[in-house]
């Protein structure tokens, strides 16, 4: 994986933790800080096109809401289409739906039924990986359209979390970040 | 209002008309298709960085989520920050909150606290105008802030609705488009 330090440490400096959100004992890693500074924004999009690129993609799959951020960027620059996947119910054509456990309980994602062409490349976005399920309910979603998992992209990877392991033993491919959070 | 006549053609042939979505009776105008063709994605965020660089913004702030597609390559391409408009509790930080109308009861977006200085020229940018209710509250997030409105940007209008005359009456700006539906 293409990584680059300097880059994680200023990602590092400006990400924001917030303490018991979304719920207790919950450190959220807020990216704002990211998005508002346009040098981060422009440095944090390069090295994201150029992990993207590594993978050879036909497609960027993103997840809603923060993965189409730096996803539509990805598509842009990487000249590919853009395949927004979506919490149930948000996509208006028809769609095939994967579900994934969370702490407590189930949640679900969907994607257009005519989204991928049989054989594409697709690569998954989202902006952090935590226990992977998200990121693998796509990645099911692409594979039961005839499509292929090229590769997994995100910005932020929370280590102590399984989701890094997860996906590479289920897909055996190496998920690409920008910056590494063992807390 | 700068206005690409042939771009309008092919964005009015390739985004998808859905019936009864998401309630009888509303059409809902699906811009996947936009999304999926690399060379509509491009002459489409050409053209909105082409109008966004005429309102001279210092920010975008663009309404989650199929804002956040187009608006983080406007924020990219115009080396702007990106401000994201969230619906309530999606964002983790302190926030500012306003409330609009819609055909039944009322919704609400919010905005980090922090994330506009004063003085600031904020466009804000969504992927379609309809009545104009989110737009409005999301400028008037801007100006509790201390931010100026410098604009609103939009992939589509739909000229049956009174968002347009609405943005305009109350800012004195003309909002810029790229489609116009008429039904």
């Amino acid at each position: 994986m293409i990584f680059d330090r300097i880059l994680e440490e200023k990602l590092k400096r400006a990400i924001r933790d917030i303490p018991d959100y979304p719920k207790p004992g919950i450190v959220f890693k807020d990216i704002t800080p990211v998005l508002a500074s346009p040098e981060l924004m422009q440095e944090t999009a390069h090295a994201l096109e150029r992990q993207a690129r590594s993978f050879r993609p036909d497609a960027i799959a993103a997840v809603e809401a923060r993965g189409f951020i730096f996803g539509s960027i990805l598509a842009r620059q990487l000249n590919c289409p853009f395949i927004p996947v979506r919490k149930p119910g948000k996509l208006p054509y028809r769609t095939v739906q994967e579900s994934y456990t969370l702490e407590y309980g189930t949640a679900s994602v969907e994607i257009h039924e005519d989204a991928i062409r049989p054989g594409w490349r697709v690569l998954i976005h989202d902006d952090l990986l935590a226990t992977g399920g998200t990121a693998d309910a796509a990645a099911m979603l692409v594979q039961r359209l005839n499509g292929v998992v090229a590769g997994f992209s995100f910005m932020i990877n929370l280590e102590f979390l399984p989701g890094e392991q997860n996906l590479k033993n289920k897909y055996h491919i190496q998920p690409a970040y920008l910056v590494n959070f063992n807390r």
